[in-house]
């Protein structure tokens, strides 16, 4: 069993801490304003999907089309897709549709019979990882991916105990809930779960700042797993601390607290749902722009462009021990049709060199955004890599206690501004900015302005 | 804790069982038979894919494309499919195809957004239930579905304990394996988990003494949960019992055991991966043609038709402690192109009159099979409902033993014979008669000589 300091994920210099239940969401007292189109879907969402489905907006959005970067809602306005990571190559990439009509039109069986795509996928893929993984295994979503990954960690090291970080959301299932301490207000966490601070880079100023005392609290953790008779499994992370804030620091800034994991004896897993896929720009892969060597990779959203495949690659050293005594079989995972689109997303991701891409734009994003915090003090940090940024919002330059309200307030006023995004970390104060890996240099001024104007219109 | 007798899942008059390990699947030792391309594709999954994957036929089919109850291999040999349930309105379906196809171009987001198709397939899904079931969540697969749907139960009951039959399979999550006991001779069981033999029809002689045995059974479980300090969350059943050697029953079978786990406070999860979506014939869902009235129905395989989608329908009383405390996300579940996919399998299953055909073909097809069995007494039962069949295979006429050496020769044989199924039941003995809802009444004649064949290739 946990300490008490390992499980109530209070963290450096924060106070301020909401629920997940909290956020952007629409609320029923947002419901007057409503269109009555729009109250009339919302009614037969509560009505007929029950109350886990939530909405994003306090005016929740009617998409109906989307290209590249853009969507469009049912009236025919244009926006901006400053959000969505799971449409990564572009929403309705030609090549991906393309690659799924035609499989569907010739098969769509399962792993029990031979396929050839299954295997020149595997291959492909496993090149991405340049290391030592070289076995995966396929299922459909991110929150598989991880069920199954924390079962192999604990196979093969013996242990139960896994590490998180105190806002990491891995997934839905059981066991992947148990291990999400981002759900800790409404799910019970694992017993054997230890929690850690993510390296804030904001408040500790410094990468390096962030990353030792990263490295401490995983010390501390791997010290009470041990002195409190569990066994280590490993430590579960998502390389750009999506859930936690967004701190992808610089390169190799987590790399001594995972390779104290692995000298303990314990297993890393990564989990790339959110980084994965060329997304850091620096790297195909989150983890490999800071020189880890995981023992276990996950993938989920950005995989099939939206077709729900997802993996686990390993070690096959580490995979052996689950593996090799499991019949697992997963009746969608890595069938023709999901194989296919992920074989077209991997292709696109080359062909249109989005990775290099990614890591241009998201310099010219970031660019633009430090020198719009010249004129709102309420941008206390602009952090990312690649096409993923975070943007903090803060009272004002002297203070860094999150702006959770101001941050709402913003985004609403954004999807005014037809530009769509949320918000992230543990106050729900930090602009989650994550478009298709598409998204252009040129789209960077309208966001700029929009936000200014968000800004502005929210008293920032 | 459960007591040692409602673990060790011995049967009625069944001493043989088998390891999920066994039974249809390649093996190493089968390996010098094989053509260059097989042995090729064969090593390079053992290398990629890792143990865990697993290969129909000592001789593995490289299945390259379908249509209807049709496949065909690399070699361009066509196969008539009598296993797959999965592509359910047939292999590669042109509606379902271009409803996919059409959607990708469109649009493919997810449910916090505003999207009307998710409203229109759950208003029409509902309808299926015709009773009090009044919401549906969106999920990828039937693993996910009964993850979630076990969590809903626990929630609604405060109950930890549930019920399954000895043979079923629910899944592969770490909650659902722990609630699947066919996987008991590998993963561990979850502690309050009580096993409760099937109503084997084949071995009590009829409906009524095996439907009387069913419902002891799971009267001794409850009393054995209660007994113990453990509080019941309910019973998960296939009303099939697919996984556990096919026993349909005459309806309303089970009817009295479940309405004992309701009586006595638990949930019913009517788990209908394997007998919904009209294969039964007799209703659109398995568990109608019992009578039933389960709180939570699952569903997942042939929803789409072979895209990843699933569903966890229920009461919303039942649905409410749960749902409305988590902020239960599925990234892809419920998509617009995955809704795209499952309202082109409802409309085709009603345009098409799937259900009325599954019933009357299914007579047809279990009318051919019982007179084979009268030249071959190794067909010890024929028994089903719709397109749902297991033919028992015993050594003789005389004993109710399973001939399990015999079973996999046949499957063997069949596929030599350009037949596709498998086995099933806890002896692998059961052959699981399941193809795609198109086969045809012109199709049986085709699979009656080849079993004919089979068989007595097999010395029986």
């Amino acid at each position: 069993m946990a300490s008490t300091e390992l499980r109530n994920g209070s963290r450096h210099g924060l106070t301020g801490k909401a629920s997940i239940l909290d956020g952007n969401s629409f609320r029923a007292e947002n419901a007057p304003a409503l269109t009555a189109r729009t109250d009339s879907l919302v009614q037969r969402r509560r009505r007929v999907l029950g109350p886990a489905y939530r909405l994003f907006y306090r005016n929740p959005v009617e998409v109906v089309r989307g290209r590249g970067s853009r969507v469009w809602d049912a009236d025919g306005v244009e926006y901006l897709d400053l959000y969505n990571n799971v449409p990564s190559v572009g929403h309705a990439h030609p090549a991906v549709v393309a690659a799924v009509q035609r499989q569907m039109s010739l098969l769509n069986t399962h792993t029990r019979y031979l396929h050839e795509a299954i295997l020149r996928y595997a291959d492909d893929l496993l090149t991405t990882f340049a290391g030592p993984i070289d076995q995966v295994m396929f299922v459909c979503t991110g929150s598989e991916a991880n069920d199954l990954a924390l079962r192999v960690g604990r196979a093969y090291t013996g242990g139960q105990a896994y590490i998180a970080t105190s806002e990491a959301y891995h997934g839905n299932t059981a066991l992947v809930s148990a291990h999400s301490p981002a759900l800790s207000d409404c799910e019970p966490m694992d017993p054997a779960l230890r929690v850690v601070d993510p390296p804030d880079t904001y408040r500790y100023g410094s990468s390096d700042a962030a990353g030792a005392a990263f490295l401490a609290s995983v010390r501390a953790a791997i010290d009470d797993i041990e002195s409190s008779g569990d066994r280590l499994a490993g430590l579960i992370l998502d390389t750009s601390f999506s859930s936690d804030g967004i701190y992808p620091g610089r390169p190799g800034m987590i790399r001594a607290a995972v390779e104290l994991v692995r000298g303990r004896g314990g297993v890393v897993i990564a989990d790339e749902v959110q980084p994965g896929f060329a997304r850091t720009g620096e790297s195909f892969w989150g983890y490999q722009r800071h020189g880890l060597d995981p023992d276990i990779v996950t993938t989920g959203k950005p995989m099939g462009n939206g077709f729900p495949i997802a993996a686990v690659a390993a070690r096959s050293e580490v995979l052996a021990p689950f593996a090799g005594t499991r019949p697992y079989f997963n009746t969608f995972g890595g069938n023709p049709v999901a194989i296919a689109a992920a074989q077209a997303v991997l292709d696109v991701i080359r062909d249109d060199e989005l990775q290099s891409h990614a890591l241009a734009t998201g310099e010219s994003l970031r660019a633009g955004l430090r020198e719009l915090a010249g004129t709102h003090p309420a941008i206390g940090d602009v952090r990312g890599v690649g096409l993923y940024t975070g943007v903090e919002l803060v009272p004002d330059g002297t203070s860094r206690e999150p702006a959770t309200g101001l941050a709402l307030d913003v985004i609403e006023e954004l999807r005014a501004r037809r530009v769509l995004t949320s918000v992230c970390g543990p106050a729900n104060n930090v602009l989650k900015l994550r478009p298709p890996l598409p998204f252009a240099a040129a789209d960077i001024p309208q966001l700029i302005e929009a936000l200014d104007g968000a800004l502005t219109a929210s008293g920032a």
